[in-house]
């Protein structure tokens, strides 16, 4: 949504630098960026950090990566900024919401940037620490997924994390495992039986969201 | 189910040995069991073939280890024999299936045995060969579940994909990530919230599932 030719650049390591040392300051920035977001969140992580801790100025991290879901995505070696993706969900009608969640993000995963998304996702569970695959989740996805199935109030932060769990599960049968009939199932197919799940999530009339009195 | 004093002893390399070398044979006979898995598959893997890789009688894979469906679950470092849980699905109503499966398989993810059970599947799902995971999910665990949901005739390999989805991500999210609210959820609200998707998948009555004509 921003920042569109600073974005480009962003994990791009290839292009002629605009100063020697180039890539190896680009490095410094990704790995104090995944040590601070690691450590203290996404939110709390400020760039001004991070640019401490790889002993440049911030302007450099701005002109290198855009925006800090920018530098974020960059950090988790995704290809795409995921705000880019997020933002959209905001103007889709709540009851399609589930269906149209399965289609965008299946769509994603099937494509050539998905091979490097569906790689980045399982190097984070792989790894001995999964806060900063927690951290992505919790204060990247799931913050913009909670305010929008919030109803009744207080049960949006439930609903989102049930759909994480469905859609986590599509992504390491289908991509990682490639677990047969789910690896070869057509995006509508899947949109159909597994669109309902999502969609009974984030609007339906569930009990147990909302602690008893 | 069988052999229990066989079972007690596959996974332990500490216990004092019936003769010298036992335990430089016991993994020679489960590196052998899991190549030989990751190469055919679970049915057609025999015991005498994984016996000859690894240079041993036939009958010492039996001692060491017990049935087949024993040896596999000590090539994957599982802490329990599947089929033992497995067996028992088909005994439940179907109308319960769902609600059974969920409760059962997060009392075994949160019980002491269940720490191992996450790090084998996490250092399966890590691996750069995922073929064993998906020959223990397709030829143990789903081959278990497909006839009993298999209504209509034919759709009850999607039917256990779906479920296996939800499942695989509740392991991811709960276990794995720790990914709150998921991860401090009461069974019985996992089992409340996600057991109806599992019976849909199970009973559905679901376009889609079958090809149209």
């Amino acid at each position: 949504m921003t920042s569109g030719t600073r974005g480009m650049s962003a994990g791009s390591g290839t292009r002629s630098g605009r100063r020697p040392g180039n890539s190896g300051t680009r490095e410094a920035i990704l790995d104090a960026a995944r040590i601070r977001f690691a450590a203290v969140g996404f939110d709390k992580a400020s760039i001004r950090s991070i640019a401490t801790a790889a002993e440049v100025d911030p302007a450099l991290v701005h002109h290198y990566f855009g925006t800090k879901h920018q530098l974020f995505a960059a950090a988790l070696q995704l290809p795409v900024d995921p705000q880019d993706i997020l933002s959209g969900f905001a103007a889709v009608p709540i009851e399609n919401l589930g269906e149209h969640i399965i289609r965008t993000v299946l769509g994603i995963w099937d494509s050539p940037v998905g091979m490097p998304a569906v790689a980045a996702f399982r190097s984070l569970l792989a790894s001995d620490d999964p806060t900063l695959a927690r951290t992505f989740l919790l204060e990247v996805v799931l913050k913009e997924i909670r305010p929008l199935v919030d109803s009744p109030p207080g049960t949006g932060a439930k609903r989102a994390g049930l759909a994480a769990s469905q859609l986590a599960g599509l992504l390491v049968t289908r991509k990682i495992l490639k677990l047969e009939p789910i690896a070869s199932m057509a995006i509508d197919d899947l949109a159909a039986l597994v669109g309902p799940t999502l969609q009974r999530y984030f609007t339906g009339d569930l009990d147990r969201l909302l602690p008893s009195e």
